[in-house]
Order: structure tokens, then C-alpha cells, then sequence
């Protein structure tokens, strides 16, 4: 790689070393049944050898593998863990065997990918569903290839919306505006400044991964009524746990039939991978046509699909995983309350505390995993704006009171 | 839904089928061990329930389930089906659980991805690799955060790369210019075009996939080095496939290291699913870092790691597979070109039959499903240039000299 090249590449890197910004992935080990317990492996990768000495990336100090508590999964069900999911799935791999060998149009789509697209159509009360290898490329996919259809449409985007969802939106060359977060007035006030006449998107979540605060989405569904606007809803951190069946916050709240598109993922609290939508036949139709995301992409393996089906299919009938986790979520949630945490409440599963500082942030971290085997990520910038750098917990139906005992007191011990 | 946004998308449906592209996905069930052999079950989705009478979206005629040969895979050496590859990942299901549970930066980086990630760096000579989700996202995120960090770069595109790429360049916002499809005066004519002082980005393949021609890597790379250009180079069609160790074509003709940045995937002939990037630590450590598709994501579930890992090292030190695959993909070559098939030549393992029109392309792969068991899905517009539609054969290790026989009579009964 020629200098000028590889220079800008140290710098940028640098940049974010000085932000406080360079991140290490922590290697967690898991063995048979044993999961939420890991033993933490140290970090990963280490590229310093082929740095210059300036460059200043220092791992965290991390002695010996010791057993600890992983309390940042997404996997929030536990259902990644569950024998049914995991069964399903090597019995695929030995009927259909390893990959797809193609894209769903060429050699890749067997009965699994439609059974488990009808099982989510259904779950959602949609007339039909799209596998995607991600819930990132899922809105990406979606969102741009419906803003390019929807010529000269202006699309509505929630401050606080995905990454994937602003990169949607930007691909899709259509003009976008941002109403504040969750703010009604300012997303009615938004709409009101476009020409009636042209066709809008309104893209929003239910729970939002970081904050775990939830939509008005009844309000925000009398307001795309109201203006004539196509619905785009993304329950990623929802699907699985919310509504009856384990169909989101929409389900829950009996209004899947207002949302045009909804969108979410196989790899939260279904426990496996890949994103998919829900919504009416020509709407699905028309992305599945001309995504180039989707169609260009080799299709989901055979055995994420049963793994994922198997899910799915149990979550709909099963409230015992959903209870397990509520109780346990109410339970951390009111200790840390009661002994003084400062929490970002909210009424979902995701238990933010925050910390306010991406340097200490981090430091909290690396002494929670070091000295107590407690595992949580810190959350800094650009997942979170810079100044509510925190820690957030997901507890899980897998972790028991002794685990959770622990968990609190650790916290209070390095945090307060 | 309303209306205005229906129709809109009725509309783009319907000008599709009008064309001839509207495209149903063959259901193949596959059962244990038999592959190449799988039973073809008919055509989906069948959304017409949904659609105005007028849509006419019809699905080929399809009668009983039969047997049928798959000729259009893209698990080009059967590693999907090894019983190596099967049993690391059903091993690993039973260790890890079914996902990830998160993206790699939290909580979802175990010792499977770092090992993976260290074993492409070596297979590819390079300091270092990056897993992503899929080969389309592991080129559009790592061409698109390159072209942001080179900030004021022109990005040199050949006129035959893959859609992923043309979206990577395009989310890049960087200036491109395309030369024609491995026309190396045409390059060096636009490389003299721009100032000396910008910042060039040479993107490239080398076995194109649709045509199977191969790219003059050393020549392009002698371009590079005079006017100072970063070399990007997708071997998707090519990893496991060529060179001693399945390092790709740039490995067979020992210039690995005089390219920058090598793009591969995990979902051709390693039979599992999942893409990467291998090159100089500070490059991956830069898209690892910046590339919002990358950081956004949950990781590869630790299973299908496992399963590539296996795959991988099993095609470093053996060439049964390869020289297997070669010898049916003269095989087949031969007995088409002496038949008078109109092949379109190259020097890889892809045939392409040229058909020229995108109905007849269709309806010819239709008979010979119905007809002969024999999948060869029609390659048509947008995965081809209008009149060059195709059929392409992908004849692997598993095929067996009677299926070789079967399938060119066939082709000759309906082509001539």
C-alpha cells in the first residue's frame, strides 16, 4: 500500500484513539449449557505489532480467562440457547447440509426460506414476508429501494432511528427530514411542510435499542393517516418479546394492520441471524424484485432458517420465556433503582445506566469484566451520542437471582 | 396501504413482467447425502391471491414434484455438503448455541471468529481479515468506508463488477470512472486523466462470475504502482477454487501481496455463507472501525465460523476437490463445445450457454426442469446485459459422469 495511503488510514485510526473511541472486541468462550456463564478470553484483535509506537492502541489489562457473567447479549429470550432451536438446526444441516449454494433466485430457496417468510407474515398478520442475511440489510434494502420507487418522496425519520435505517434513507436519494425524537408536534409540523401531493414514508421503531423507550405508535399511525403517508416500522428489539405471540409492540398494542411495513431481525430474541419484512404482497414483491441487496445476496443457510422457524414457532404459543425475562428485567430494574443507579427509564426489557463519559465509561467496564466477571459493553459514541456513554443491561430468562445479586452489587461498587 | 402507493408499486411489478423478468425462485428440497439430486417442488411466492387479474404474473407450468440435478449452484467444490464442514458446525451448535447474540463489539466475538479471521489472513498472505454477513456487504461496506477515509479519491471501476461493488463506490460519494471490462488501455488512458495528486482506488474481480473470463491481475497491478493506486480486488469466484492452497487467482499467480485489499466469501466454495476482506492490519482495522455496516451488525452466528473455519483449512492442503471439479468442468466443456453449443469461452470453472433472449432463456430452463430434471436457472436481466441472457453451468466434485451425460443431451434437445 502506497504511504499516502496507508497514512490517512494511522490517522483516522488515531483520531479515534485519542476520542477515546478505539474499540476491542472481548472474546467470550462458551461452553455446553453453560450460557450466560463464559469465560472471558481477553480482547481482540491486537494489530499493534504493526503499528507505528505513536499510534497508542492499548488494549485492556485482562490477566488469566476467568469465568464471567455475559449480562449485554441481545440474545434476550435465551433462545439461542434452547435444544429445540439447536436441534432443528443440526438436524437441517444433515438433511440439506451447510450454505444455500446461491442466491434465493439461483439454486438458493428451499421450503424452509418459505416456511419460515409465511410463519413471519403470520406472525405479524401481513400477507407475506422477505428473508434477509441481516436485520442492518433488511432496512437498508428496503427503505432505499421503496424511496426509489416512490419517485420524489420525502421520508420522515425519528432522530433517534438505526444506523441502518439513516443509511436507507440516504441510499435511497429521496429528501428526508428528521422530527425529534419521539416528538408528535414536530413530526405533524414536519408533514404539514410538504406539498400534499407528494408521496411520504414515515420510518420509526417501537423500542429503541439504546434507550429502551418505546413509540406513540397509535398517534404516530392517526398522524400517517392523516397525511396520506406509507408506515415503515422497524421491531427488532421488540419481535419475540411484545404482543401475544411474540409479535412486537404492534401486536401488543393491536395495530400491526396500520403499520405498512414492518421489519425485524432472527438474531435478537429468536437467538439466531437475519433480518426479514412483513407487509402486504406487492410490497413485498416489489422489494424482493428489485432490491439489489436481496437479490444479489446468497440466500439465509437452510439450517438458520429451521433454527429460526423452530424459534418463532415456539415463541408464538410460549409465554414462559417472556415472563421469565420480565421478572427478572423488573427485578435488576428495582434494586439498582432503590439503591440509587441513574437509570434512562423506560417500560421495555433494556435497562440502560448511565455514565455520561466514554473514558470512564470504558474503565467501569474493563474493571467490572476484570474484577468481578461481569461482562457489559460500554456503550460509548457512535452508538450513543457522545455525553451518554453508558452501560446497558439485558437480562435474560437464563440468569438466575444470585447472578443477579451479584451483578448489582458489582455495579454499585465501581459506579457510586 | 394507500393507494398512491400500491399502485405505484403494481405499476413497477407490471412493467417487469411485461419485460419477461418478473422472476419466481424454484423450491428445490434437498434430502441427506443426495445432493447434487434434489426433488424440485414448484415455484415461489405465488402472490397472484393479492394482485388485480391484470397483473398476470404467471409461474412456469410445473406438474408433481420430481428428481432433479442442480447444475447452478454456487457451492462450487460441494464443501456444503462435507461431512467435515457438517459436523464443525453442528459441534459448535451444541457448544455455543444457535447466534451470535450480538454484534461483534458486544458480546457477540468468540474464539471461532478470531481464528476464521486469522486463518483467511493467512490463506490470502495479509496481516489481517474481517468477517461480514454476506460477500455483497463485506464489498459495499469496505469499498464505501475506503472512499470516505480517501477522502477526494476517484474510484476506478471496471464495467463488469458486481452490483455490490457499484453500490459500495456509489454510497462512497467518491468520483468514479468505469473502463471497459478488462480493457487495460481504457484504464490507463482515465488514470492519466486524473490529477497525479488524487488519491485512485483500481476496483476489480477476477473470475467474473456471469462470463467466467478472468481479470489480467499482474497487468492492472503494474497500472497501480505507476500512478499510485490502491488495488481492491474481489476473488469471490475464485477462493477455494485456485491457487495451491485455494488462495484465489491472485495466489495462483503469486501477486497476493501486490494487491491492497482482497474481498472473498465464505458462501461459494467454502459451502457455508458470509463475507470478508483480508489485507494490511491498519486497512482492516480502519473499515473494522468506521464501516457502520460492519459495526451494526450482529456477527456471523459462532456455527457457521466453525463451519467455514473447517472448510477453509480442508481446501488449504487438499486438491481433491479442485482437480475433481476441473475434470467434470472439461468434461461438460467438451461435450457441449463438440455438440455446437454456443458457449461463451473462458478459462474458468463457469459455462455459460449463450441463449440471447431473455423468454426463450426462460422457457428453455423451464423445460428443462419439467422435462429432463434438470435446473438450470435462466440468468437474465439485471444479473446480465440484455441479449446475453444465458444459461451457466456450475459443474462440481459431485456431479457424476452419467449426470454429465444427461445434462448435455438435454441442453442439446432443447437449445439446438
Amino acid at each position: 500500500m502506497f504511504d499516502r495511503y496507508e497514512q490517512l488510514l494511522h490517522d483516522r485510526l488515531r483520531e479515534l484513539t485519542l476520542r477515546g473511541d478505539y474499540r476491542y472486541f472481548a472474546r467470550m468462550e462458551r461452553s455446553e449449557g453453560q450460557f450466560p456463564a463464559v469465560t472471558a478470553h481477553g480482547f481482540s484483535p491486537d494489530f499493534r505489532a504493526y503499528y507505528p509506537k505513536t499510534a497508542n492502541h492499548l488494549p485492556p489489562i485482562f490477566d488469566a480467562p476467568h469465568e464471567t457473567i455475559v449480562w449485554c447479549s441481545n440474545d434476550y429470550l435465551g433462545m439461542g440457547q434452547s435444544d429445540l432451536v439447536k436441534s432443528a438446526m443440526c438436524s437441517a444441516i444433515n438433511t440439506y447440509g451447510a450454505g444455500a449454494g446461491g442466491t434465493r433466485n439461483i439454486a438458493g430457496t428451499t421450503e424452509l426460506h418459505d416456511e419460515l417468510e409465511a410463519e413471519l407474515a403470520d406472525l405479524h398478520g401481513k400477507q407475506a414476508a422477505l428473508l434477509f442475511t441481516s436485520g442492518y440489510i433488511a432496512n437498508e434494502a428496503s427503505i432505499s429501494t421503496l424511496g426509489r420507487i416512490f419517485s420524489d418522496c420525502v421520508i420522515f425519520s425519528d432522530a433517534d432511528n438505526h444506523a441502518s435505517m439513516i443509511a436507507g434513507i440516504r441510499h435511497s436519494g429521496a429528501e428526508k427530514k428528521i422530527w425529534r425524537h419521539n416528538d408528535l408536534d414536530h413530526l405533524e409540523q414536519l408533514l404539514q411542510s410538504v406539498d400534499p401531493a407528494r408521496r411520504k414514508i414515515i420510518a420509526f421503531e417501537s423500542v429503541y435499542s439504546m434507550d429502551g423507550d418505546i413509540a406513540p405508535i397509535a398517534d404516530i399511525c392517526d398522524l400517517a393517516e392523516r397525511y396520506d403517508a406509507f408506515t415503515y416500522l422497524d421491531e427488532v428489539h421488540a419481535v419475540g418479546m411484545y404482543g401475544p405471540r411474540g409479535g412486537g409492540v404492534a401486536e401488543r398494542e393491536n395495530i400491526a394492520n396500520r403499520i405498512d411495513l414492518i421489519q425485524g431481525t432472527l438474531g435478537k430474541a429468536f437467538g439466531v441471524v437475519g433480518g426479514y419484512i412483513a407487509g402486504d404482497a406487492v410490497c413485498i414483491d416489489a422489494i424482493r424484485s428489485f432490491a439489489p441487496e436481496f437479490i444479489f445476496t446468497t440466500a439465509l443457510p437452510p439450517a438458520i432458517a429451521a433454527g429460526a422457524l423452530a424459534s418463532v414457532r415456539h415463541l408464538k404459543k410460549s409465554d414462559v420465556e417472556r415472563l421469565a425475562q420480565r421478572r427478572n428485567v423488573a427485578k435488576v430494574k428495582s434494586l439498582l433503582r432503590d439503591g440509587g443507579a441513574k437509570l434512562i427509564e423506560n417500560d421495555s426489557h433494556i435497562i440502560p445506566v448511565l455514565i455520561g463519559d466514554a473514558r470512564r465509561c470504558k474503565s467501569i467496564s474493563d474493571n467490572l469484566l476484570r474484577e468481578r466477571g461481569v461482562y457489559l459493553q460500554p456503550i460509548n459514541y457512535p452508538t450513543v451520542p457522545k455525553g451518554t456513554e453508558r452501560l446497558r443491561i439485558t437480562p435474560s430468562p437464563l440468569h438466575t437471582d444470585d447472578q443477579i445479586d451479584e451483578l448489582v452489587e458489582a455495579i454499585f461498587q465501581h459506579t457510586l
